[in-house]
């Protein structure tokens, strides 16, 4: 692996910038940024300003309370400086950060953001932001990603998205999208406050709906309390009263070597040469527990849990630290009724929180591969187990191959639809992948859900519409090779924008609105001289020079 | 004006590169371009390869089809070149354009080919691609705007978008929006097709969706005509035995100044020191005709038509012409009365094919608004007519700043609704104005919709959330003096990006996932070393070189 590698792994032991309190079924977020706690060199994190490093903290505690903590229904996210909830992303980061390094930070920063909401709408946990000081840029972005957002009402602590005029950038990290699309603040009033400096603070913020609430500095952890249990009396999660015991999440268990990582379900393998990762994800290696007891009690390693981090961690890794790596090969490998077995449980005790809470880390994890910036192969052939939830990386990949040996049928590779499949794992859109796969037409929709536990081979997998190619074995190896060159001979750039558009076809909704209008005109401008050339707005920021601008609009 | 300034007016006389045939209710405009009449100097438009010239006069050949042939219910696309169609915007064109010339010609391209389903939708012109040859990129792109495309059956012709493979960059002008959202290419399909530089022929093109039709050479011409007659009998337009004769649109007259252009309805005032063009749009200025057939009789010198060419003309050129006017202030002037009874008339007579087409040209003048690259503030003083259509100039606007004058109120400043706010130029996601303004909100849609007709001065205005701020004339020349500094004093790339953020809200359609997702995405690339730096693939196509590219993923 490329140095220095980027480690998503962390533990509340480990953590510089956060910590959690826990008071019956309310979790508080505090941040309090380490400023000389920043993941690379050569910059202060001043001001309560974040960087990667202090996002892979949040991420990793929001993940440890939805599974460790079943008894948290709201999460209240404060800071523990006084007057300053957070400035956002450090600037000095940015001004020294690779586009690259801006594009991936900002994406991952969007899915832990996006993750606040797709908890809130599909396991309960309801979020807070106790907004107790300045809240500026991407500190408001996170806010935003609350439910509700209380303002402290202290004749000074403002909200404010001040890149524009102070960076020449974009409130990128959903602040544009989430200021009209979830908030619902009137264009021109949005125009005013994301041209303010200054920001907006007590009554014209509540006004104007950028926060839901203000309170004077004497009520405000009363009023953070009120508000936290009122959220919480709104969550499904077991909670104090539920189903007892969270499940540790141990730390991972992986082998990183030069050209690959080991998980135990997961394997990384890249090819340098031909600028692949091979991704092959294992069924279960055994049978199953088979009540929502046992699956408790097997913890972290309960297969579909720790499969789940184990590919969480590969993408967020190979993303990060395998820049040029530009096609990831998606496989399967292992026993099929093993595979099926995992999904049957799963939906039978999908009521359960513990199922719920790791669908829904199968849903993130899966909705990671329709944003990352790198081609999708899916390659269906001996030995593979695409079964339901395995089989959604054939629908998320670009391209599915599947070999096709209609003379051996019992070494013909089989897909096969589990109930999952039908609606457990929606893209970001909204969409399941069958339904972008058919744009929801009726027809192959009635056609695929008829065949949900059906062991397809090759050539009905293709007239079903599920894979791309089918090519033979005397075929397949050519077929494969050539198809991986080319990729390869392609510009980087060009892919990522072809395969932003295809992925995500007609339907939009907030979270693709931000991956694509919003990223896609931010990364634009992260790449213009108004920006970062040598007298750009996010290069003199903080030197008290003045940023000098080519004034053509394009 | 800046030289060489781009001249949008044109007509059939001027014609290098089209030319229209007219066969009963059936148009054909025919390509054939002239590779010596590039409307910039360095390129040969070679293969029937366009650039902005070619689609000013496409778009003057519609606009005639429109109103000067009401006879016309289908238009055929089609190519004088044997075994050629179109090969697509000229690459040595880009090559040699600065950013923002391609992002301005990908919008007016867009712009056009929106126009196509703008007509095909409301005023019923159905547009047929025949497709005689090669149909690639841009090509193809044109054909997609179409409602249907019959491509030759002759075992070479073929559609493609080799942008990716071939150049590097995105089909930019809807292609890969198309694909998806309008002919539900599956996106494995896509993904292949878009990665092909031979692209798809024959009856694989069918089963893709690519294109509706294939016919052999000797059929294809009888097939167009059926395929024509056919969408032809889909149209509400008022063919051979409708209302008569069109309406002959003349040149507008206007009389350019090196700061400003003046038409009889329109004025634009640019204040180079303040970066600020001042488009002022009259009202009527005399009492309007009453009846369809008196105001077929007025001709192109009807008020609400000529009006729209003329704004038509003025965004266009301001767009093109000059690119550091950054802020745009619009205003209005003119007789209430006469501003109001221009509405009521074209309400009353909307379902005259005149009105209707009028109609459909303010709807897409006004949409060119919500897409321009630049900041508009509307300004509602003294002597305005912000009165229906011309309403729509500030609720088009990312301000609306109105004069409050409440010690003298027969001075004061009144805006005014008409049932043509509440329906009649939707923004191209689909939303009119009020509804983007007010999120579809039912409480303040039902109030607006209650004021309609009500004289609105400047605190009923803001009551009902039309307007953003309401100085007195204490305070006006102050504020609307530091709105316009503080505009002029940010970065130009930061403000278009917020721009078409808080433009578009919510809702997504084809149209604005072209302008956004798929324009954003295209930009990005536009300004990346792997397209356009020396060893960039758009800067050595045809030059016998190989593109190096960054490899990194971004």
């Amino acid at each position: 692996m490329q140095t220095p590698t980027v480690e998503y792994q962390t533990d509340p032991s480990q953590y510089k910038h956060w910590s959690v309190r826990f008071d019956g079924e309310i979790a508080t977020l505090q941040l309090n940024i380490n400023e000389d706690g920043g993941i690379r060199p050569g910059y202060k994190l001043k001001h309560n300003s974040y960087d990667l490093g202090v996002d892979i903290e949040l991420h990793d505690a929001l993940q440890r309370i939805r599974f460790e903590h079943p008894e948290i229904k709201s999460v209240v996210v404060t800071s523990l400086r006084d007057r300053i909830f957070c400035s956002g992303a450090n600037i000095f980061m940015l001004g020294l950060s690779t586009h690259a390094w801006k594009v991936n930070f900002c994406k991952f920063t969007n899915e832990t953001r996006n993750g606040f909401e797709d908890s809130s709408r599909h396991d309960g946990l309801k979020f807070l932001a106790a907004v107790n000081g300045a809240c500026a840029g991407g500190g408001y972005e996170l806010a935003l990603a609350c439910d509700q957002i209380l303002l402290v009402d202290d004749r000074s602590s403002a909200v404010s998205l001040p890149e524009v005029p102070l960076l020449g950038v974009l409130p990128g990290t959903g602040g544009l999208t989430r200021v009209t699309d979830k908030r619902h603040v009137r264009h021109d009033h949005a125009d005013l406050f994301c041209t303010s400096v200054e920001g907006v603070r007590g009554q014209r913020a509540v006004d104007w709906r950028l926060v839901d609430a203000i309170a004077k500095p004497a009520q405000f952890a009363e009023q953070t309390q009120n508000r936290a249990q009122i959220l919480a009396a709104q969550s499904k999660r077991p909670g104090l009263a539920g189903s007892g015991q969270g499940v540790k999440l141990n730390p991972l268990k992986k082998q990183i070597s030069a050209d690959g990582i080991a998980y135990e379900y997961v394997q990384v393998q890249i090819d340098r040469a031909k600028r692949t990762a091979t991704l092959t994800v294992s069924a279960p290696k055994s049978d199953l527990p088979t009540t929502p007891e046992a699956m408790q009690a097997q913890g972290d390693a309960w297969y579909p849990l720790q499969m789940a981090r184990e590919l969480d961690d590969a993408i967020l890794s190979l993303r990060t630290n395998e820049l040029d790596i530009g096609t990831w090969l998606l496989r399967t490998t292992g026993e099929a009724a093993l595979a099926r077995q995992s999904d049957q449980l799963m939906v039978q005790h999908q009521s359960n929180w513990l199922v719920n809470e790791t669908l829904g880390l199968l849903r993130r994890t899966l909705a990671r591969f329709d944003v990352s910036s790198r081609s999708l192969f899916a390659l269906i052939d001996e030995g593979s187990c695409f079964i339901g939830t395995l089989a959604e990386l054939a629908f998320a990949a670009d391209r599915a191959y599947m070999l096709d040996l209609p003379d051996t049928p019992e070494r013909a590779p089989r897909i096969e639809l589990t109930e999952l499949n039908l609606g457990r794992f929606p893209m970001v859109n909204r969409q399941n992948r069958l339904q972008r796969r058919f744009y929801e037409e009726t027809a192959p929709m009635a056609q695929v859900a008829s065949a949900v536990g059906q062991s397809l081979d090759a050539s009905k997998a293709m007239s079903l519409g599920l894979v791309t190619s089918t090519p033979d074995d005397i075929d397949w190896d050519d077929e494969i090779r050539l198809a991986i060159e080319e990729r390869a001979a392609m510009s980087p750039d060009g892919l990522t924008g072809l395969e932003a558009n295809l992925r995500f076809a007609s339907q939009e909704t907030m979270e693709t609105r931000i991956f694509g209008r919003l990223s896609a005109w931010q990364n634009w401008i992260f790449n213009r001289p108004n920006a970062v050339g040598e007298k750009g707005a996010l290069k003199v920021f903080g030197k008290g020079e003045k940023a000098a601008f080519d004034l053509n609009r394009a």
